[in-house]
């Protein structure tokens, strides 16, 4: 199996199927494209011509391209039954699906106002209404999982859903928003993680560089 | 089983999870909350206080919300196997998993340009160069389905892929862009679909209005 990604610093989308495939130790080769340089696109459709031209893009072992994290991470879920990429109890999963979807389709304020700038340090910056509303609701829903279910993770063992919300925590780190003491202790256990602790290393340890990205005006 | 959803002629998300339920004939109740009133966010929360404050969300038999279109629809799928909601083979699958979640949290510039207002009629206009994109690219995708597994739908027979594209067919009837035969042609096969008839037959019944999305300046 191959993962398209992009750069660890800044491909947040990325950051979730390769955590979930490199926390349950699923085996995979990993490409890296990196992101806003002209052939970008034109290097992912080149591997992956049905998809989207976006990463993340995972090459299956037949050769079939299945795109976009949360159906990469389905995928998996289906493939891999031994692991428990989604919470085994069928309330805690339909309620893991519900906060991934949110994720995956919302939270539009905090995704363009705080982007994931793994290397970079902004605090206090960008904390505009609109995020600030984006950053409650994160707070609650984190919170009433984390007290539902007891914890360390959202659904108790890190799962799909705690993969969704990685990138949320690295804005945090980068743009420090003020948070509760329940949130900003879930931010640094996922930080915390081995695998999580993987991807920043080697973000750190980057060359290429999205320009308009490393500054915050 | 009960549905919360929007106004049928304006809730483009409500509009998936319904179709499916109400094309595999599992049966349960609708709640129809208007979309736009000082109101519309209380009255969501206070129905499923742990959820998103949006529509669709489904309150299941134990009373528990699935919020999020396609949580919903993944949570079908695997409460009734006996539908096949999702394709039943495994590579069709994954590939209807890809375009279902590329679209879901995908094609903004036609989603806000193009909203989905049933009995609105506003061809021609707003057919910016970022919709034009968003079109080529869903015309593309839906070719590949339809010429890869046979039609009539994008994975054979109707599956959570068309629940998923079946609001941007009704906002081509909207709006009507040039489309490649084949698209026309799914668009209308989409339209002519009994769930999709009996959505559209009842949106063209209500009275609630939310007049910013019924004018096209
Ligand atoms: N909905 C997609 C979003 C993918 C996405 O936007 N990827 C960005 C990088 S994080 C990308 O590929 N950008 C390159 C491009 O658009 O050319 C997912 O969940 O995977
Ligand atoms: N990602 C969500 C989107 C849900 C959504 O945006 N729903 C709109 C109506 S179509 C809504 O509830 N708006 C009311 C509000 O935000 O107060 C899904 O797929 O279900």
């Amino acid at each position: 199996m191959k993962l398209l990604i992009g750069d660890k610093n800044y491909s947040s989308w990325s950051m979730r199927p390769w955590l979930l495939l490199t926390h349950f130790g699923i085996p995979f080769d990993e490409v890296l494209i990196h992101l806003n340089e002209a052939d970008t696109n034109a290097k992912i459709r080149a591997l992956a011509p049905r998809g989207s031209g976006k990463v993340p893009c995972l090459i299956d072992d037949a050769g079939r391209p299945v795109w976009d994290s949360l159906a990469i991470a389905e995928t998996l879920a289906e493939r891999f039954p031994q692991h428990a990429l989604w919470p085994r109890d069928a309330a805690a999963r339909a309620h893991a699906r519900s906060v991934s979807a949110e994720m995956h389709s919302g939270f539009g304020e905090l995704r363009s106002n705080m982007w994931m700038n793994i290397r970079a340090s902004f605090p206090g910056k960008n904390a505009t209404a609109g995020v600030l509303a984006d950053i409650a609701r994160i707070e609650a829903l984190w919170s009433d999982c984390l007290q539902s279910y007891g914890g360390p993770f959202l659904f108790g063992e890190f799962s799909i859903a705690d993969a969704m919300y990685a990138p949320v925590a690295m804005r945090f780190n980068t743009w420090k928003p003020a948070l509760s003491a329940t949130a900003a202790a879930y931010v640094e256990r996922l930080t915390a993680l081995p695998a999580v602790n993987a991807w920043i290393d080697a973000a750190r340890k980057e060359t290429h560089a999205v320009p308009y990205q490393d500054e915050c005006p």
